[in-house]
């Protein structure tokens, strides 16, 4: 199974915080968000069941409005799916022209796009890991324009990238894009760009604001929004780009009641995406503190989670941490004694670097 | 717009009937089930909220034991996606041989499989209608052999069809199955099958269950089931063709936490779905009555919905209907004069029925 047996537990998000249990573990493998969804966002989903039965048309007409406001754009420049799963698959297919594509990516990044690129029989080429496991935009850029001469190349990024948790150089990526190689479609994957800090980040949707038809831009509600459980992502490119993934997707206007209503919900409370950041923000700073203090080195976090190197091989250290009911992220080869951490609250964090404390002590790390 | 004005409405099933109005038009028009769900599915919504944040793999694995129970089957015989159009759009796509492959159905039919075919460049042939808007097997048949003799094959029957509400003949379909045409491939949508009441029917799960691996038998829970709005299908197949498809969607183990909560309730639920399919006998009684008594033909219902010969142009009736606030089906060509009528509530029959008589007294029809 592609994500062990962490799979079977699934965890409400509490409010009060309890010590994790076989029955409860503390799920620290999946970069959800662990505030759990609004109040606002629950109350719209006990609404939403009046109108279960029924097709959403309305509905996705009005998120769509809603959405574009929230981006800065225009509802033409949206596509919404079924979790950015959905937008990853149908943006692939859309780009591939059958037998002359080729998919460029780092060696270290979330595997779906490239998971997609091999059923659909697409070449996978990928470049090696900079320097603390950064991307290598330029052995990127190299190995891609030399692809685009025989070949259309499809370059995935995800920005931050998980599992490493770090962005790339904003001006290196723009003026990349900016020079519209021939042949070359970029998908950036922004799954986790509300959580950046770093002043120099900035969304490739500015480019798509200014015009450049050479990429898509994935949106999800899986993190900052708290809804992984709901299944919506969202493409954001230029119209004729959206047309084309649009082809990829059954019908757009069949989304969930439900996940509408907690969406909604969600993008009009300013305060939850706050609460959420600052939650982040703070539950990071208690697990680098003592990271800092046990001497555990870990890459700068722009996202919910942490890639730190434990210095051992990460299973002896995620199985000693099962037993003790937490859940770790999953290895990530080549990087095989790094550890990703996602962020729970600041009390499981607590939790979670005591344990770590009491590892040390037993010369576990 | 594909759906017309009627997408900008959305009414909440109630249970008291109150006339409709502008703002709470009477949904005639898109086959959705009047009950609304049951209070017991509700009700898991509204607990699933607390898990709302959390990727639902223990839910996913849950249900598709549920649903092999009440199907007879085994989970790896089922694959579970966003509504039947995402079932549609994979099973097209898994069976297309890009350059090769034709795709093959009756020229009255829902056009999902024959739009994913056309958005993959896969050429359609369609099949005129038999007698009575039926759709004519054999000549289907004759066409598929025809063009498997240099093509693949993707045959798409809707049984019972949408919209003309009847079956096609269970044993000429099996017969034609049964002989593993070469370089063929049958997708039986059998969205309406739990509303049918002709004993000569038999879904063609049979012949799954038989060992045939030249098919896939594709289901919804937006009719019996009163989910359109929560977007669950699902493919029934062998496990082979259930893996082909399966590379064809994202990830399967990326359902709505909703959704699932949803759908769990309802296949425990025997009462829910008794009452529903017993309502929709007793919604058709009311309108055959006054159709027959107007002498309105029709064709032999088996579903949620009546196909009724208007003799007039279906738009301006229609259009009298909406000044009723009454939504009918859309046009459906060739069958010009013809109105697709959904099956309301009873309470709802009886005031159309009363609409359609005043109708007949003004002369419209």
């Amino acid at each position: 199974m592609l994500f062990g047996s962490a799979m079977d537990a699934t965890v409400a998000a509490e409010p009060e915080f309890t010590p994790p249990t076989a029955k409860k573990p503390m799920l620290l493998c999946f970069n959800e968000n662990p505030l759990g969804l609004s109040d606002g966002a629950k109350k719209a989903i006990e609404e939403s069941t009046s109108r279960a039965s029924r097709y959403p048309f309305a509905q996705v007409g009005a998120i769509k409005k809603e959405l574009a406001q929230y981006m800065g754009t225009q509802p033409d420049n949206l596509l919404l799916t079924h979790g950015s799963a959905e937008a990853i698959r149908a943006s692939v297919e859309a780009y591939n022209v059958p037998g002359k594509t080729v998919f460029v990516y780092p060696e270290l990044t979330y595997s779906d796009g490239a998971d997609v690129a091999k059923r659909n029989h697409i070449p996978v080429k990928t470049v090696k890991m900079g320097p603390n496991w950064s991307i290598d935009l330029a052995a990127l850029r190299k190995l891609a324009a030399q692809q685009a001469k025989s070949k259309h190349v499809i370059v995935y990024i995800v920005n931050p990238n998980n599992p490493t948790s770090t962005i790339v150089n904003t001006q290196a990526l723009f003026d990349w894009i900016k020079t519209k190689p021939k042949n070359t479609f970029f998908i950036l994957d922004e799954a986790y760009a509300e959580f950046v800090n770093d002043p120099s980040f900035k969304s490739a949707g500015e480019l798509i604001k200014e015009g450049y038809n050479n990429l898509v831009v994935l949106k999800t509600f899986s993190k900052i929004f708290a809804m992984a459980g709901m299944r919506l992502g969202f493409a954001y490119a230029a119209p004729a780009v959206i047309d084309n993934i649009e082809n990829h997707v059954a019908y757009e206007v069949m989304m969930n009641q439900a996940t509408l209503a907690a969406a909604t919900a969600e993008l009009k409370d300013k305060e939850f995406l706050a609460k959420s950041k600052a939650m982040n923000d703070e539950s990071r700073k208690i697990l680098l503190a003592t990271l800092d203090e046990l001497h555990i080195p870990y890459l700068p976090s722009e996202t919910n989670f942490v890639f730190m190197d434990l210095k051992v091989p990460l299973k002896p250290f995620a199985d000693r941490m099962k037993e003790e009911h937490i859940l770790v992220g999953r290895p990530f080869p080549p990087a095989t004694q790094w550890c990703r951490v996602s962020l729970g609250t600041p009390d499981e964090m607590k939790y979670f670097v005591q344990k770590l404390k009491e590892f040390r002590q037993k010369g576990f790390i």
